[in-house]
């Protein structure tokens, strides 16, 4: 099994070339960059130098790439928008696709055009890419050639949230969700607003009430609800590197808080990246960086009827290329936590 | 005027050493805490080397300092519960009181009750005691003699929350708050929970559903909205020092923005320690931090219907030890913003 | 008086601003920048938008600003090279210039030259302009119109080490001095290397063994040893917003530790802005961050016969704008404190 | 192959914990710690929830775990002192034993007891230990059983040190050196100085000049330089969990960086965990941190005739249990790397 990782500059793509060079099922073939070519990737990535020996990245060029019979699969770490550009002709000429933007993320072109404001680039391929938390996703995706890997706070909201609308333990409105995600969320961006001094010691929310990651989150917890879901979205930069802490605040169904564990534990038992915490403990962003999981938990509140869920996720890892190669595993069969303990 | 602080070893006590001794107005004449009697301040405080000269700590006793003629006024930094051993007898001995604990925050001994644990030690002195935020408090406190200083979190509610209840912009069911609070909100505990490499690179949340400052912001809101109001309060510490960050998620009540705006406009116009941003522009704790200033924003969702109202605080400054020091100002008549800019 | 700060988008530039709209002597009159023109300062710096009012950025334009009658004072915060296109007009027109600037910090400019690669533009202001530490400097410099404020690495040496070398209580030979900044100490500078993430939980050296720094440093330190002075001078960048610590091993030049505390004490004892420590006790950052205090202390080692030399300053403060606004206070005959407590 | 870890509640312990769940060729079969016995490792660790199933605290008895047949080898992850208690029986039973603490890494009882103030409690044991930086203690080290694991700061020095002692490329005398460690280097000691607002935000030294690392600091560098070899050795605390930084001032034997540089390739080609970057480049905490790795460096400054040597490493991995784990691999011949990647 050999892999590439297109468009590996950024923190997501570190993290990729992180798992994939210690991969016990996969050799990691390629690694490429616009604006990288030819620069040792130990020079770029100097935390990975004791592992990625004399790779060096290489041309990213999309027509190039399909044509390469010794690559399997292609990890897309791109913007969006650039990403279709890659994953089109791979997809076309018979590749393995996992995609970490957000172009195949939504079934809608149309909620995609109100998000993004400009048409779908491929709209014909988003129907053959189903959204895959594997957790959530059952088993059909497997089939699948073109897969989207979910953002990371809708990762660290549905985890949680799914289940429960599912069981009708929660009612699909009035749904209120605060995220703190730490300043490796906005990507390696150079940029005055993400230097040393604007950040630390600042919590700052942006993008409210519209972010663009509440396209996706709303997409999937309708299907999950059978009903509309129209949650209120705020996010948050903290002052931390990696991590994502989020606070859901959903109305009972009638449910009581053990029907919410036990749905929790049936869905999760056999998960190995789910840990479900006791209601009064609660997730902890330092307790899940580095590894693939997300921990989650619930109080309920007598006073209001609410169930107030929390949950942390390490947005680079469970948020994105840890949740990527784990897809991975299980398309191929390999062990699902192969490369990622 | 000659003030003391009662109890200060800890962060607020340090702030409002930092606050008094160059205030214009006032002389800070005695230093108390048990533990501390004898040593220096500048020692203790170093941080405050070049303010304190050679002031020291003096013993903590509630009848001597009762009989103290030289001393006008005195700030409560102490533990909830240990203030009243205090305020009792300064407030019979006739002193001026700001208690910056709980003890005198609520007006209800049975609320305080529920949520303390234990029956109020001082209950007829709960009505002695206005609770002033001054911005909102109206002009009859200035009489009292013991005055009841707001907690953090509340302080950061109100300041945006509760003008919009007062002029029913906003609905006072449903209300989802979450705070986000430096560690200092934890005060100069010595515990494994705060030590650093367990609060560096950490989210957080605590104290669900039922965090103790809950009492006293359902109780100031309901007067504000003359209704029930019982709102889902989130509490969580983030990775920095100071500061703390509010979302608030309320209910429009046919009210649009611009008089969301108005409402705020009208009534923090001639404030000098609020400032109401621009929709869209969102409070940063890093730039109250080491200010008395709140600042405050809100958008409106027309999907869902809510305000999404942001603020930010420093939690030891207008949460605490500022705000102190602001009704001290009021209430002898200096400038409201004497030593406090 | 009337001030005039010149390219204030910087973080000295904001803490310039911050000074002097609270100085009680002072008026901050006007404060340019050539690509924040027209903006308010309160947009711009929103941690100080209860101090500016409805102040905005004006032209900087050397020649317009020298024929301004109205404006008496300039406080030059721009990069080393352009500080002397104003410098020069503002200077010939009779103004009295503070500049935060490199550009007149050193005597030589063959020196300058060797480091800073290329000529000084204005040899003939080398020596009208005073190098001003005020704890060091004597009074010959007040007659001046043209002074060259300290860098933040030497002034956190000079502080301690010069009145031992004036003393000939160190040997001037051998000394090794380690620096630890702030991010801040690389301005408001927008580049990968000073995102959050990459400085976060990050401690590294740079620009050994040559920093620019290193030849003001040499040169005051030669002046005050009477004796060639070579120092290995480490830079480096640690993850706080602000502050430098600063460790110098010196040979004792058969003197005691007494010796060296007593020499502080007679210098410093009439300093409001320099506290000497006991032995044993250390400087910290934190304590000084705010301040325009310098924290000095000192240990003897038997063993080695070298005393090792710590002291703490805040960068932006003593490190820059507040030791400006010292000098203003000093040459205008204000309270040396006025503005800085 | 049968582990224990004994006194694994600090951060070291934890490190082992999962270097040791995740090792391919050793079962993790005993947890030991006096004040956490039968509560779940799960529970006190929660960062390795996903790594650490249902094992449990034990009983930390020296004698009833010198009887276990079933434990191969014991890592001690014990404050200094108490680690003897372990050593003495388990040592004398026949296990082999890794010993993290400082107990056994002085040749000399004297000076040992100059630095920790009393007699060594087991003397004859200083013979039988020897101290083992895997790159640098040679091969007959692997017959021992008992085996002294370096310090933090130590390792950083010596790594790149040594081998230029050796070669004699550097003068032994008049080597200073500072350093700057994570605060997790403190271990997880639950103190008023080790709370967050104390040390973030804060660079600061301690312990100088006669830090108790310093002991085996200078004994390993006169084994290696064959010399007399009195360093200043000045360690400081820096706002960052984990890492340090050290950079070393040392001049010149005659010897140019090119021969520095070709010694270090030659002491470390086949090092995997040693990398050597250009001169130039900086090694930086972040870079190591979560690695076994140290990155080393240098300059040259001709005119103090000085190289100036800097170095990184995890003080938790390289700098304690990650390099007992490499010496465990060592010694049984596992891959060096085995669960080190």
């Amino acid at each position: 099994m050999k892999a590439a990782i297109i468009g590996a500059s950024g923190y997501s793509g570190e993290e990729l070339v992180r798992l994939l060079s210690r991969h016990p099922d996969v050799e990691l073939a390629a690694v490429t960059s616009r604006s990288l070519v030819g620069k040792k990737v130990a020079d770029i990535m100097p935390a990975l130098r004791h592992l990625v020996g004399e790779l060096a990245f290489t041309v990213s060029d999309p027509a190039e790439l399909a044509q390469r019979a010794d690559l399997d699969v292609f990890f897309l770490a791109l913007p969006h928008g650039v990403a279709t550009e890659f994953a089109n002709p791979l997809f076309t000429a018979g590749k393995i696709v996992i995609d970490l933007s957000a172009d195949f993320r939504l079934n809608s072109a149309s909620v995609y055009e109100s998000y993004y404001g400009h048409p779908h680039p491929a709209p014909q391929l988003l129907k053959a890419a189903p959204y895959v938390i594997p957790e959530l996703a059952g088993d059909k995706w497997k089939e699948a050639n073109l897969i989207a890997c979910p953002g990371c706070y809708p990762t660290s909201i549905q985890i949680p949230l799914v289940p429960l609308l599912r069981a009708g333990l929660v009612k699909p409105s009035g749904i209120v969700i605060n995220s703190y995600s730490g300043v490796s969320g906005a990507g390696r961006k150079v940029a005055e607003d993400f230097i040393y001094c604007e950040r630390n010691e600042s919590i700052q929310g942006y993008g409210m009430p519209k972010h663009r990651h509440l396209s996706e989150i709303e997409e999937q917890l309708e299907k999950a609800a059978f009903a509309d879901c129209l949650v209120q979205f705020n996010p948050h930069l903290a002052p931390m590197s990696r991590g994502i802490a989020t606070t859901i605040v959903a109305k009972s169904n009638g449910a009581s808080l053990q029907s919410v564990y036990d749905c929790w534990s049936q869905c999760y038992q056999t998960s190995p990246f789910v840990s479900v915490l006791p209601a009064g403990t609660y997730p902890d962003t330092k307790h899940v960086t580095g590894t693939n999981r997300a921990d989650i938990s619930a109080v309920y509140d007598t006073r209001t009827d609410n169930f107030v869920i929390t949950s942390a996720i390490d947005n680079l890892l469970k948020g994105a290329s840890g949740q990527a190669v784990q897809i991975l595993n299980i398309k191929f069969g390999f062990q699902e936590t192969a490369g990622l303990s």
